[in-house]
């Protein structure tokens, strides 16, 4: 349902029925945000079916939808449209009660939020591969990372949220994934070092594996690709469709 | 317990010892994020005592309850620091019975989150009161608010969460709170037309009643008596304390 079916709708696109019993996704294959559901949605074995959205040309009726024309966004059977990836993760969770991602303490809950919170900062840093990349010092991208280690050597699970991925897990991933670009886009320096990250690369290793993950997942090298495409003003938002 | 009471701690100070029974809340009596956290607290009516911290010359303590050293952040029993003022407003509705503040509703809870996400676009404009308030366009200030009024009318409630404020109305009210400076730093322009925002206006109406919003409010006029001491390079944190 996810692995790079569907070409991306345009401007002039007409704006697909919804489908039967299910939910729909706007989204865009390379997007980390909608990734974020997809995961949460691969993750719960939600219904769902998925209209990809060319970002650069974007259809007209996606304004309709979501007033700034962004994904992802979701629509319910009723036609409300909700957006924001946190605030649609927890929805999704929180409305549908196969496999709850979320911890159900009130506490966990909020220090895996301030988790999630503190992962903007490597956000912020990987970020700069589309703009300033020769200026991205690795000890930074390093120093964010620090604390996450850090955290799953203090939860003792193979998880951020346990025996399984959990939000924590899948709200982070999308960039994990992408982490890799670092590396062959700028080179050596941004490998993570085995022995500073032992269990946030063993997590890596653990979460490719998970099937929510593989669902969605891409390899680093397409994600260059695509950053490449995008970087020479014409990203090829269809390069996987076949 | 919050009308100014307190001075804010500054560079070399000791960091007060928790109070049994209730807990902390680390704050600055003239930031709007951090009212956020009292205005939850004061309407669920829990126990907690305040640190005000002079933001301009930091303890060092506060880095050790805050990586960034910054506040709203709340202190439990156990020493666990919570921060980020929705993470906290949150956390402290689900973990309290008391008047729950947020839908039940998983829906609504989403709706509401995301009205709260769009306020942003208020808080951003609002903030050039501190950089460039010449360049403020009135008229983008009063758009960014046309979908507040128009939420009322569609929910024909006086508040956003029905016939009492709960998070939507707490969340958004420092900076409604604070909208009135605009008019007094920056002319006539802007003050909100009654035809234009008549449930908005009743509901700010309504919202200076409200026991907890009159726990923590205060009058415009003094509101700009501290962005002018900021201005100044010499924020006056302590100017309410008598």
């Amino acid at each position: 349902m996810t692995n790079g079916q569907g070409h991306h709708l345009s401007t002039g696109s007409v704006s697909p029925p919804l489908v039967n019993g299910k939910l729909r996704l706007y989204s865009m294959r390379f997007c980390p945000y909608a990734q974020r559901v997809h995961l949460v949605l691969d993750a719960k074995k939600i219904p769902y079916d998925v209209v990809y959205v060319n970002l650069s040309t974007k259809p007209e009726w996606l304004f309709n939808k979501h007033p700034l024309g962004k994904v992802p966004a979701i629509e319910l059977e009723d036609g409300t449209v909700l957006y924001e990836s946190l605030i649609l993760a927890e929805y999704l969770d929180s409305s549908s009660t196969t496999r709850p991602l979320a911890s159900s303490d009130p506490l966990q809950r909020a220090k895996d939020k301030l988790l999630i919170d503190r992962f903007s900062q490597f956000i912020v840093l990987f970020y700069k591969i589309y703009s300033d990349i020769d200026a991205l010092v690795s000890e930074d991208v390093m120093k964010s990372l620090d604390e996450f280690e850090a955290e799953l050597s203090k939860r003792e699970t193979p998880y951020f949220s346990g025996t399984r991925p959990g939000m924590v897990d899948y709200m982070i991933w999308p960039w994990c994934e992408r982490a890799d670009m670092l590396v062959i886009v700028a080179g050596d320096r941004f490998v993570m070092p085995p022995q500073r990250f032992p269990k946030l690369l063993q997590w890596k290793k653990f979460m490719k594996e998970d099937e929510a993950v593989k669902a969605s997942s891409l390899d680093a090298s397409d994600h260059v690709k695509f950053l490449k495409s995008r970087e020479s003003g014409t990203p090829d938002y269809d390069m996987l469709v076949s």
